[in-house]
């Protein structure tokens, strides 16, 4: 029998992370069905596109794996030209960390003993960890833990952009906090701040968000040159997102970027608007529900196998991609129903369709495999190893 | 390397199932979050109560396992006196017949060769299996399917109760497609009728739940009549659910009543109101989220480690168990905001604290593990074997 702590690590460590290679291909239309399904060439242009972009803008690309929660997907970023990935949790750090990949960011605050322990136990195997800190009681915890196992840990300040999640004040207490972790936490190394202004990310329009993240941002600044003026170096600055990609550069202020949603996109920042367009369409949506019309209780009605437990409903209802002129309505756990008002292609039991996620994060957290698709065919699966790794 | 069909038949088969006993018991207050507790307590008691009314009333309890996804949990319902369990999935079913519950009944229509294949192989093992059937052409593809592996597959028809979601029209449609069935499809058997007014579960206020409820199953009382008064017997009437347990009596229709969220409720049914009560407190919330206290970014806020994926969103915003005097403000993927408005108890950094689910069944399917407390300490933790079985 296993203490809890064992059962967690082993679970971790069994979790599957390879892809698993089909003994035949199989046609998309022979998923079954709701399936997560990622256009390949799309995936890619995303990819390639992001990371040229940011390559030509001297801003390192810090991708965000709380987004796909995929260590597969996380080589893929790296050998792209990324420089590490963020997790949003220990053990989405602790299932990277475990699959290959060290330099890691763990980009929101832990504060109980059994994860401190958990995250110092990852340092010690890598020195590439980075932790935030946003509390000078929760620095102190972490650095006596970090010196009971003999290493340094590297720390970012969290600061608050304003949006009341997490973070410390900017100015003088994030100053204070900066200064307590250089003069009295020797067990931990400042490494540089943290700031997600993940309010600003679905600010509509792009010179609108480009003006209010600027002003946010511009207390950021303010921030960081108090600390360089009390004599703190702040090598990195690390934020933003896919709704701010072209817009740091501008600022000169952060030197990686977290993006997380460019690969996949979905409706909400499509709805966003990009740099002289109505739609932010600088990435493409690569990642699809495909769903199958199960039922047609009614004239002008046909259900189809996802509801509640296959799209998150945090947002927007989900959209077909080949079909104009229906609604779509949530129809519970496990059903959507779609209002025939004017549909642009006929729709019959059987039919599976892909469908646009609202948000790709949480949607993705319902999913343990994505089937990735090229020219109609699966050939493998890919596990979705953080799935549920909100610990 | 596996096929398609082989790779999620295997996963199925090795999916964990068993409790998992822990070497040393866990207070609750180790437990890492965001975690899905169950009261033991209040849980056998929703158990015991549902159980009993459901005997003094003559009817037979078929628990939903779209709500639970935990064979534990159904054996547990079996052994108080449930005759079987839904499922709403092909999955779901896998997973329960695989784990020793051989009476289920699938409770939402199949139409694809490969679901329709594996519906008949679960049949092949287990004569009690039934499945729902809502079309004609439907009904012959399961009929062919069955006839091919030599097996008579009990099959319901599933009535729209007008709900528009799955089920076929009430009357001369119903009685067509059950007359199709019986004098067409000689590898099926038709067992009966299912109607779930799922639009009714939740009405508020008893009275005008009941007198709505009444009169939607008064269409689905004379379809029944229509049916034996052409000479079809009909032995069972499923449906119904935890929102309508105490009105099935009355209309003395149902046989067997669909009910899942009963033993654990969430907010959502707490706000129905209940016989003679503002809120539905036949049974008592036995579910929670452990969540902590992990940010205070400023002086009225404090920040919790639970969002979007820890909480389904489709509903309300949680609740906390404990305290009063604050607001949930949902704060994206990984944290709930939490406005300390007039705070009951104070809140402080690394405090875990219970909440309550908005809606039990798609936030169950956000976890692998069920972590059950008796006088606050966890002594295993249960696997929530089809989480994310959707297909």
């Amino acid at each position: 029998m296993p203490s809890l702590q064992e059962f967690i690590k082993d679970s971790i460590n069994s979790a599957p992370a390879e892809p698993v290679k089909l003994s035949d291909a199989v046609a998309i239309e022979e998923v079954p069905t709701p399936a997560l399904i990622i256009d390949l060439d799309l995936f890619e242009r995303n990819l390639d596109k992001m990371q040229t972009y940011l390559r030509n803008n001297s801003i390192d690309l810090r991708c965000h794996t709380k987004m796909h929660k995929c260590p597969i997907i996380a080589h893929k970023q790296i050998d792209a030209g990324a420089i590490g990935v963020c997790a949003a949790t220990v053990s989405e750090a602790e299932v990277m960390q475990t699959n290959g990949i060290t330099n890691v960011l763990i980009t929101s605050p832990v504060v109980t003993p059994e994860k401190i322990d958990r995250v110092i136990t990852l340092g010690v195997d890598n020195p590439d960890l980075q932790m935030v800190i946003d509390d000078i009681e929760i620095a102190n915890l972490f650095n006596k833990a970090a010196k009971r196992s003999g290493i340094q840990l590297s720390v970012l300040i969290d600061l608050d952009p304003g949006m009341g999640r997490t973070g410390i004040e900017m100015g003088d207490p994030a100053l204070t906090l900066g200064n307590h972790i250089v003069d009295n936490c020797d067990s931990l190394r400042f490494g540089g701040l943290q700031m997600y202004a993940g309010h600003c990310m679905h600010i509509e329009g792009f010179e609108n968000r480009r003006g209010k993240y600027n002003h946010i941002m511009g207390k950021g600044a303010e921030t960081k040159t108090l600390f360089e003026e009390s004599g703190i170096e702040v090598p990195v600055f690390s934020g933003g997102g896919t709704g701010t990609f072209n817009i740091e550069a501008g600022l000169g202020l952060m030197t990686e970027l977290q993006a997380g949603s460019y690969i996949f996109m979905d409706i909400e920042y499509r709805e966003i608007g990009g740099e002289g367009s109505e739609r932010f369409e600088d990435f493409e949506p690569s990642l699809f529900v495909l769903v199958t019309a199960i039922s047609k209780p009614q004239q002008r009605l046909i259900t189809v196998d996802a509801g509640f437990k296959s799209f998150a409903s945090d947002k927007m209802a989900p959209e077909f991609r080949d079909v104009e002129g229906v609604i779509f309505h949530w129809g519970g756990d496990e059903h959507g129903i779609i209002q025939l008002t004017n549909p642009s292609r006929e729709i019959n039991l059987g039919d599976k369709l892909p469908m646009l996620t609202p948000h790709c994060d949480p949607t993705v957290n319902l999913y343990d495999y994505y089937y990735p698709v090229r020219d109609g065919m699966v050939e493998e699966l890919w596990p979705i190893t953080a799935r549920g790794r909100s610990q």
